[in-house]
Order: structure tokens, then sequence, then C-alpha cells
């Protein structure tokens, strides 16, 4: 089972890939799709939805974690990652990935067992579970492991260890 | 030159074309896209894109107008309407159309004269300026109409009459 997380936004978007092995977890890639600030917002969500296309084609995740729409972050930044968002759901569908919508309180939760957890917590505790060396770079790409893994978790009923 | 008007929604995206003929203005259609509530985001968002790639193709616009984001209205609504507007602009992008991306103080002084005009008095003078009969339906359709000749107004530098 393959699972992707996306942390959407115009900008910089979050991708992370975790898969079950066995009884353990292990995180098959990571990173983040910029776009440039100069290009129209339709050319960027284009390139956005091409680059998430290459993700889907390479890794044939079952499954993604996407967080929820929410306004309690920054107001002026969540317009244009809901455009943003509206891409990468509309992607998923027409790719038959099923979605989990997770709030990030049910995010925290799955990673770090609280769900008020700081994102410092998150992060350590991504590394953690997925045997990683180093804290994942850039922070979007870290959210989005931390998706990829409670999509895991929410989808699979608990089973994670 | 066929210009479409946009106004994005996750439940009801209005659309209308206007066609500069010579000296006149016509109205070649307006409507709604409306997907169902019970449909999941993805799935009413594929809806969206598909009937707006058959506008397009039926009607074959250079350009088309689509309001700027706002907060101003109802917040609550603004992220699925974002969502949409995403699915929108990438498409008209994939399709080589020219985005017009208009305030809606904009919109209401090419179409009425004064950008603090009412709702009404911008559906009343779509009315007039396309000579329609009756007034569009739905709101979404005739807000659309309003975007689409503004788009040519603004597109064209002022040479409508």
């Amino acid at each position: 089972m393959t699972c992707l997380g996306i942390d959407p936004g115009l900008a910089s978007t979050g991708w992370g890939v975790v898969v079950r092995e066995e009884t353990r977890l292990r995180a098959l890639g990571w990173g983040a799709i910029v776009t440039p600030a100069d290009w129209e917002t339709g050319r960027r969500l284009a390139f956005l939805r091409s680059e998430l296309e290459a993700l889907i084609g390479r890794y044939r995740p079952l499954a993604c974690g996407v967080e929820t729409l929410s306004f309690r972050k920054n107001v002026s930044s969540a317009l244009p990652v809901a455009q943003a968002r509206g891409v990468v759901l509309l992607t998923l569908y027409e790719r038959a990935i099923a979605v989990h919508e997770l709030t990030p309180g049910q995010v925290k939760k799955a990673v770090v067992g609280l769900s008020r957890a700081e994102k410092a917590q998150v992060a350590a505790m991504v590394c953690l579970l997925l045997n990683l060396g180093t804290r994942p770079s850039p922070d979007h790409a870290a959210d989005a492991l931390a998706m990829a893994y409670a999509a895991l978790v929410y989808g699979e009923a608990c089973r994670v260890p």
C-alpha cells in the first residue's frame, strides 16, 4: 500500500510518499513542486498538475492524504492555496486515487499522538516514524509526509504500529 | 471576437458568451454548471472541468473574463469558490484562452458606468446592452455575461459602444 500526502500551495506544493512494507513504513520520496511567482496563475496551476501527474505515474499511490481547508492559518494566503487544492483534488479524482481529507488535528494526532502538537514535534516524529536521518526539507515536504502517514493510519483503521 | 465570462463556484458556476459582430454585441448563450452537493469535491471539480471544456469546444472563445478573488462577500463560501476557480483557470490556460482578471468594481464600471453599482443594476444593464428580452437566469449566469462584456470592453481598449 503506497500513500501520497499533498500540502497544496500555489507557490509551493509539498509532497511525500509513504509505503507500508509488511510491518514497517518507509518514505519513498518527498519534495516540493515550486512555481515561479511571475507566471500567470493558470500556468502555475498547469505546471502543478503536470508535476503531480508525473509523481502519480512514478509512485502509483492508491490513496492520498490532504488537509481540510482552514482559515485558521493565514487568511490572505488561503485563497491561492484553495485554488491549488482544487487542481490537486481534480487530478487525484481523475486518476482514481482515494482522497483522505484530514484536519490538521487528525494529522497531528496520528503522527505525534496529540491533536495540538507543535509543528516541530510533527517534523521530529515524521523523522522517527519513517527512519529518516535528517528532517525532510522544505517544511511543506515534512508536512506532506505527515499527511501520507496519517492517511495510512486512518485509511487502514489504525493498524499502523 | 467571442468572449466567455465565468463566475466560478463549486455548487454552481455561471457562464456567459458574448460576441462582437461589427458594431454590436450579442449574447450567444448563458447558463450554469451545477454539481450535486453529495458528490465528493474531486468529482464535482472534474464535472465542472468537462462541462467547461464542452462550452469552449462549442463557442471557441478567444478570451475569458473572471473576477478576482475576494473575501468581501461570504468568507465561508470563498474557499470552495477558490477551488473551483483554480480548475477554471487551469482549463482556460490549457486551451490557450486569454484570461482577463477583473475586480467586481471593474465589471460594474464597464457595465453600468459606476464601480459601486447594485447587483440588480448590473443585471438590468446586461439585458439592455445585450438586447435580452428577459433577465438571464440564474443570477450566476447574469454575472458571467457581465464579466464577458467587461472582458470585451477592457480587452479591446474600451472600443465598445
